[in-house]
């Protein structure tokens, strides 16, 4: 009988490279994996670069009580969206990918398989088709660890930061808000997953495969937006993050925040949750938190969400709804 | 009694970027670390690019036999070392760092203000003074993993590629080789740190904090290496690498072998171990492999180690040493 290695500990670093290259597609790299760096255009003479990590445990788990396992597709796709997020939040086309995968020895390989599999998907997917992966490293450690570095091309624009709002601006948001905070909820409440019908598993799936609105940023890029960011620890932390910078505050639009909620309720009710709460409190989706002068139109795909204050009294950063400071909410890593 | 956190659990991630920052020194990124990306610049319209990632107890142990603690300083080093050295080996020089850090709760502030520390002192040590640390990721998991993403500029020359060595060129390496090896193999004897001298400290430290030679890339590509990679994982297995991928074979020359061993051969012999296994098996110097022209005049610190022979007989990736077969030396982090 012939010999079918399972596990990565299995295989030479060579020969995972060659189960994980073909799935990834044809490059567009001006020099893709197999040297010592890949090569990229950078045909505007600047290139916008991030990087962003995957933790098992942390950022994933493997297995949710509801019995939901992550496969290495979500675990792939995740990290794709969430740095490509990053790059559109600069008003940038996302360029390429480079990719460090840390297995335990025990990872399956057809886990990894999934893995390249759920990068190259979602570049498809969300529009990315011009992202190549173009590089990567692979090496053992104890816990599934997948760092990306990503790249991204300005198109000879000027990069959007998080410093230009400016009191009396536009908040608008753009994406799913709070769908990936509410399948969080559900992937780890214990309800039976096996029993999920399509609505559920589909905000189990925003959890597990994120779709940032990778064409607005660019586009609100070319709207004049004065401020942007991705929200990925959720509306009231980022936007807190964003008026900082700024030396602005801002105020949230109690209307507008329920009618984000709006499509959640009812899977709030089943849980006894509250379906606002996921709206302020839910990073993850990774959408766009973008600011545009008083009056202009706004692109396709974003949503008034409240208004930009001076910081005078309240003080730089205050996220308030209407008017009332709101209860500190969002993910950090860190803190308690 | 003013209260004074110890450990990362104890800082929000604002807190411990607070902490960062300053040790990172003023950037030269156009747009540096605060916003989604960081901003580069591409003054030849390309950047290349590269990952490589540290895990503990797999690329570094905290606590060796003879005592030494490896220190946040030395990871700090070693990320920049051998991330700057794939750029060096594409014959370009480096740009940017972007960090990501996963870091278990228990970990000392001081260790990730050292880790800060080193990568600063790495890049002013090893002269890419034009590099900056341009952004990060941090996050918390079972243990340390340290990846770094890597920019690059070819300043308008071609990338040195894997695959140029041609039949009759000159094979050629830069920086040390074996040293790494040697001070791994040191500090895992179980010999007394506390008690070693000079030269002993001098070779651990090769291995907590290698020297890669970071002028001798780009001074390669100038005088017009046909091929080029770094030594990561050792001379015989990197350079059956260089040949497979070149279509070619690689013989060796044992003078020239015997010299490259001649520092160690002291050190060898108080372990028992042999210094030419360190030289053609020792990776983690990050020195450079390179193949010039026949009758090149090689660059400065390059020594000619052996000739690039045609595979018929043989097959491409064959390394021999004066037409003898080689044993299969260097590290594979997948088998075995």
């Amino acid at each position: 009988m012939a010999y079918h290695p399972q596990h990565v500990a299995e295989l030479s670093e060579g020969e995972l490279l060659a189960r994980i290259f073909p799935r990834l597609g044809a490059g567009k790299a001006l020099l893709g994996p197999g040297d010592d760096a890949a090569m990229l255009a950078a045909p505007d003479g600047r290139t916008v670069i991030s990087i962003d990590t995957l933790v098992q445990d942390q950022d994933f788990r493997l297995q949710w009580p509801g019995g939901y396992r992550t496969t290495g597709f979500d675990v792939g796709w995740k990290c794709a969206a969430q740095n490509l997020s990053d790059i559109n939040a600069m008003g940038a086309v996302a360029t390429s990918l480079v990719v460090s995968l840390t297995l335990p020895g025990d990872t399956r390989i057809t886990w990894v398989e999934g893995l390249a599999d759920g990068l190259s998907a979602a570049l498809r997917a969300l529009g990315a088709e011009q992202c190549t992966v173009a590089g990567g490293d692979l090496g053992r450690g104890q816990s599934l660890v997948v760092t990306a570095a990503v790249t991204g091309d300005l198109q000879g624009r000027a990069p959007v930061l998080r410093s230009g709002a400016r009191p009396g601006d536009t908040l608008a948001v753009c994406g799913a808000l709070g769908h990936a905070a509410a399948g969080l909820a559900l992937l780890d409440s214990g309800a039976d997953y096996a029993a999920m019908g399509g609505w559920e598993r589909s905000l189990a799936a925003s959890q597990s495969r994120p779709c940032p609105p990778l064409a607005a940023g660019p586009a609100a890029a070319v709207a004049g937006a004065h401020a942007m960011m991705d929200i990925s620890d959720g509306l009231v932390r980022d936007a807190g993050r964003l008026a900082l910078t700024s030396g602005v505050g801002v105020d949230l639009d109690p209307q507008a925040l329920l009618r984000e909620a709006e499509q959640l309720t009812e899977a709030a009710k089943g849980m006894g949750a509250n379906a606002v709460d996921w709206v302020l409190g839910g990073g993850e989706d990774h959408g766009l938190l973008a600011v545009f002068g008083h009056g202009t139109e706004l692109p396709r795909g974003f949503r008034r969400i409240g208004v930009v204050t001076d910081a005078k009294g309240s003080g730089a950063g205050t996220v308030t709804v209407r008017g009332r400071k709101s209860p500190p909410v969002g993910w950090d890593h860190f803190a308690g």
